[in-house]
């Protein structure tokens, strides 16, 4: 067993158990120590995979996913992190079913769940709508199982709400840990989260909530850019500066992309709808306002064309430290003259830290396996020092 | 190795051999034998879950799912269950192929099933189209591999056709030994397995017609409900009346819920669609009569609302047993006041008994899991054997 | 170990290295070690399943499909040969992806690649498009693994392009290799790849193509029959002109069904679109000239239409050696008066060789599994070797 891994082990087995028997679904509900055992878990994970070492820790067992929104990565790495660690991928395809909200939420959940590890969610449309879904679901697992229904009681996993996306931003945070280092090298980096223009409407809030909730707890000075009306909730923002205080980090709001820009070491420009129209969009998809949608579209393009000069260009990126910033997205990214005319970066900056992205993406399979592996088993260490010691390789090389 | 599970297996070891090598299209084509085959197998898997041992027994092999209308439950128990025994799904999208009928069954039936174990199949629209559909693939596959192009014959299970729904019903037998105790104490026991109103058009007829089938067959009291003109197909009817003889049962039929109700120990109160209407709506829809089959909605919708006082309320459960009877549905049930206005049970009757419904459902995965195991493997019992003494757990926990 | 399956063995050991580390997107590219290579372990491989032996290398992994057509056949080829060798299938369903041609194919090929070893490609519709963008997959992912993106280069199989079909037509060589004893018994045999008449419009190219280009390369006497407009792409004409001199056979071109079946040993009667029509349809789609697009339709079955002579008859099939030609058919046929009017073969000539046809088809998921097992594994030989000594079957047996 290689070293390196072994000190990942020794570190996760000396961390107080915070993620046994949990769901995932918003990181600022997550102790300290949780997000800990997910990033070292991940860290492992990827390593195994690394060295070609097998993973799989269920012999059976579904993972199911639920997608109400188009994907292609998180899906791919849901998939990829389930298949790496032994579950049968099932998609709950609504389309197909007949799945109505309110009461039936709750037998419906339990019906995929009779054999089933882990629950997979992206809702992300419906502003105050996705994340209570998901609770919604996970309560019906619970009342299934705590009343002997269901042998065992699946994990819940927020693959991107209204409101966070925690696959993402913990890859994110371990691009960074792997970037700068260590967690501890992250304290005083200052990390610009600055909002940035797109042709396109109805972007998610839930990447920039997710970022500077959790960056601002690992002691980073988080800098929030946006125009006025794209401000974020007040829970991810009270949480945001709460996290700042408490870890010695700094959280503070600007309405200019030069200000959060300046200086940065992090920068992670992307697009988001305002808040408010994203709510009035709810009331109006739940009223089948067809009318009042289109004028909401026009407003909100109109609004987003107010503020095209919001582009990540060589010239703000000159005005990062050094102006060797790292730059970062969630992708796909809007990039100006390449997938639309003008967007959120220009070719030449995306071009650039294009491989940085990938591997960016690249920790999230491993993150979602992270999740599911501190979830499902109460000792993630012992699991994973059991599985390195596999006397074969996860692709027979004989 | 626990007692109970040993003692399944004992049992299931003595059984003469009905189902090895068979298909499972109708419960009424099976031997006694057969079918407690199937459901000692069922307990016997479920209670290999519950205690978290793995049930492998195949090492690679496709299951093959056609789902010719929309389905939740069956398609995850199906999912669930083949992968429990180490098969990898594949769905046959019909949409995404060009499948046509006749000839082709044959060949489309063959070419999916090179490296299949199973094929699941849900056909349950057309009137006198969904079994024969079924048939058809059975024959096909059991041409080639006499032939020799199919080094195995994958077998067939009925999923829900327009006759029976045996995965069901067998899931519902189970319930029924659980809950009572044994088989031998279902004898004398009243089931009630009445319709009840729905404002939904064109439900099939499999349900209750796998009910009376199946019942009739452990001395039960079988007593149908239904109003005029709801009557099941003459082949059903005279089967339960010869099983209902044979068994020391008793198969009644009325056209009150009521006379159905009265002292039963079970109920199971179900809309479906008339025989007449479903017949001509088969003919009309493969006729392409779009003016025709507008009209004949009209007319069943009519005639439901008709019967509207069909409704499983308390006053009704009060005729009872002792007011207690058990109440059971194949999900989702038509809820008044929940899933629609007015509908087949009260909700406070639902409420009630609605965990019992999910425990109801809970056996079906085992049961598709057994009919498979008892199917392709000549000793169950002896695999079974082998699979418990396995010296891991299903999901690792050193 | 049985005798046959070490000889197998034996043979693939002693060839040199062809295909390790290799995509398979055309067989024109490839060293005729690589294809013996992959022939070999088919066949080894299908002696396996035949055997009810396990074939399992991987542990774990994705086997991605991108199915930008229907497809029944190779989707169930490609999803068993993966489940056979271990890895779990993950279909890119483009319609619920935002994949935009160009530059984000390359950011795309590398999100669905994290943990996956196969990525195989059906792309058929437009001439001089789909082998490209297999290209644009593969060279996007060979840059992310030398980058370091990705722990490992995912292998690209074309599943069939506007050029060539090599699974189908390996499947094709297996079957004429087992029909007529060894490799060496088709040198002389004379096979006729003759157009055939359908009322169906936008047939690809990739069989013809296909066959001529590798059937030439085994000495056979290739006889190429089609009406004038219907000549293939100057590159296979060019290679299959080559292979035949190169191998000893004999490569012609004719304008008569008659001649290219007189005595011919196998007869290849299928349809497919004239070049010229295809090219100007792609123009057509890209541009969206829907008007022009149903002229288009209207001259190719016109065209068709002037050579619905071109028929498989038994008359025909009289003109072959001894009247005994095997007949080959990628499937579905277009069978006068079963799947059409008339179409490419006659019903009596097609029942006649309908198990032949279904023989042929069986050899395609094996050809699949040994392509991965040849460009994933350095010594397929002694991955086949280890797997074959296992100690258990592929589906239990106690």
């Amino acid at each position: 067993m290689d070293m390196r891994f072994t000190d990942t082990l020794n570190a996760l087995e000396n961390l107080e158990d915070g993620m046994f028997g949990q769901d995932f679904l918003l990181t600022w509900e997550k102790t300290a120590a949780a997000l800990r055992q997910v990033l070292l878990a991940a860290e492992a994970l990827k390593d195994l995979h690394r060295r070609n070492r097998p993973a799989r820790c269920f012999d059976s067992g579904l993972a199911v996913s639920i997608f109400r929104d188009n994907s292609t990565r998180t899906r791919f790495s849901f998939a990829s992190a389930c298949d790496f660690l032994g579950l049968g991928l099932q998609d709950l395809d609504e389309r197909r079913s007949q799945i109505a909200h309110g009461e039936t939420v709750r037998e419906t959940a339990t019906m995929i769940s009779f054999l089933t590890e882990v629950i997979g969610i992206r809702d992300d449309i419906y502003m105050g709508a996705g994340n209570r879904f998901m609770r919604q679901v996970a309560a019906a697992v619970t009342d299934s199982h705590t009343s002997g229904v269901l042998h065992q009681r699946p994990m819940v996993i927020n693959l991107q709400c209204d409101l966070d996306h925690p696959t993402q931003t913990l890859a994110d945070l371990l691009h960074l840990k792997t970037h700068f280092g260590s967690l501890a090298a992250l304290r005083g980096k200052k990390i610009a989260m600055s909002w940035a223009y797109s042709p396109s409407y109805g972007k998610p809030l839930s990447v920039p909530q997710g970022i500077v909730a959790l960056m601002a707890r690992f002691g980073m000075h988080v800098c929030l850019a946006h125009p006025p009306g794209y401000q974020l909730t007040e829970e991810a923002l009270a949480f945001a500066q709460r996290a700042a205080r408490k870890s010695g980090g700094r959280f503070s709001i600007t309405d200019s992309m030069a200000d959060a820009f300046a200086d940065a070491d992090v920068v992670y420009p992307k697009s988001w709808a305002p808040f408010a129209i994203m709510e009035k969009r709810t009331e109006m998809l739940t009223a089948g306002n067809t009318g009042g949608l289109a004028a909401l579209e026009k407003e909100a393009l109109d609004s987003n064309a107010r503020h095209a000069s919001w582009q990540c260009t060589p010239e703000m990126m000159g005005l990062t430290r050094g102006g060797r910033a790292l730059y970062m997205h969630c992708l796909p990214a809007d990039i100006s003259g390449v997938s639309c005319t003008r967007g959120e970066v220009e070719a030449s900056v995306f071009e650039k830290y294009r491989l940085d992205t990938y591997r960016q993406a690249a920790f999230k399979p491993f993150v979602i396996a992270a999740m599911i592996l501190c979830s499902r088993f109460r000792h993630p260490a012992r699991v994973l020092e059991t599985i390195g010691e596999k006397p074969f390789s996860r692709c027979l090389a004989p």
